[in-house]
């Protein structure tokens, strides 16, 4: 019944507007009322700027970041440090890191993690272009902030390996108790890590 | 530093989606980041879907209700039974009745409340064209499906006044306790219209 409600083109919008995360079928149905509703002040602007993005969103082939540029903002931007690159697996790590503002750096994206169950080896990921990253010099400290996964921490193990000979600090991101976060709620792993850690006040 | 993560097309798609109900500043984030990820498949076809509603959507002349079609799909659907209107507020209260299968009736959509606090007059709302469509002869019965607010109750008397004279019957939605709801949680308006109109098991 649902189908007959309004005509093809609100269907459609409905339907793929449920695609996106945090959107399920409900919320998908009062986002397109809310678009059609205000047509000219947000659904026109919207799907403009969908077609722009669409046409103009690359991968930067220095870092694997996603911009409409490439290389891209951060890579091109003059005042990062580009002696420190921030291995991250997405880039929404890189988006989150940003926000955080953790560090002023560079960065590198591996698009993924080392996954011998879903099939995605070393060739899959942008290791490689990390490797002649560090071959062409100029960078000192690479900080490897992968999830704290299974699979995020073999990743690291194999670039670790991969840039054995180089002459370069390699970090990974503290292990703690999160800022605000009750110890009750942690799990031991996070405690004692946090416990071996501990810092002088 | 939010600005300088991704190009201008990026932070705009960002900022436009974070204005969609139910998508915060940091879910339009992810939202974005999932499109661009989606090019063919979702952010170049959800811009031109986008496109597309907003060059067909219209207001139907008839019943109010959004589509994009005028007359609308459900007033030109002639399974429809034409005798019996369904008045609402607006066309989410539509769909959310067309979802539920509640009566396979035509509708009239206010476009909101009468509201002398906010300015909202009978002649902002559809009132005149529903006492037209009533005039104009056919419809038996007008279901007042509005919100069980000050305001809706008073636009349901107002509507109830302007239809004094003509040969209907008028009737609004029962008041109860929701399926599946627990007595414990229902205030006591509720309840004891649920007891008053208690029915016979």
């Amino acid at each position: 019944m649902a189908k007959s409600i309004a005509g093809p083109e609100i269907e459609r919008l409905i339907q793929l507007l449920a695609k996106l995360p945090g959107l399920g079928p409900r919320s998908a149905r009062r986002a397109a009322l809310h678009l059609v509703k205000r047509r000219e002040q947000l659904l026109r602007p919207l799907g403009a700027a969908m077609a722009e993005a669409a046409e103009e969103v690359k991968v930067c082939s220095h870092c694997g970041n996603i911009d409409t540029r490439d290389p891209c903002t951060i890579c091109t931007d003059a005042g990062r440090d580009r002696s420190t690159v921030i291995v991250v697996e997405d880039v929404s790590d890189l988006w989150a890191l940003e926000r955080a503002k953790a560090l002023n750096a560079s960065y590198h994206v591996l698009g993924g993690v080392l996954s011998p169950l879903e099939g995605i080896g070393p060739e899959d990921l942008t290791i490689r272009r990390l490797v002649e990253r560090v071959a062409e010099g100029g960078i000192s400290e690479i900080i490897i902030a992968v999830n704290a996964t299974v699979e995020g921490q073999t990743t690291a193990h194999y670039i670790i390996d991969q840039l054995d000979g180089f002459d370069l600090k390699i970090t990974r991101l503290a292990h703690g108790v999160p800022v605000g976060g009750e110890l009750d709620y942690l799990d031991e792993g996070t405690l004692s890590a946090a416990m071996r850690s501990r810092t002088k006040i």
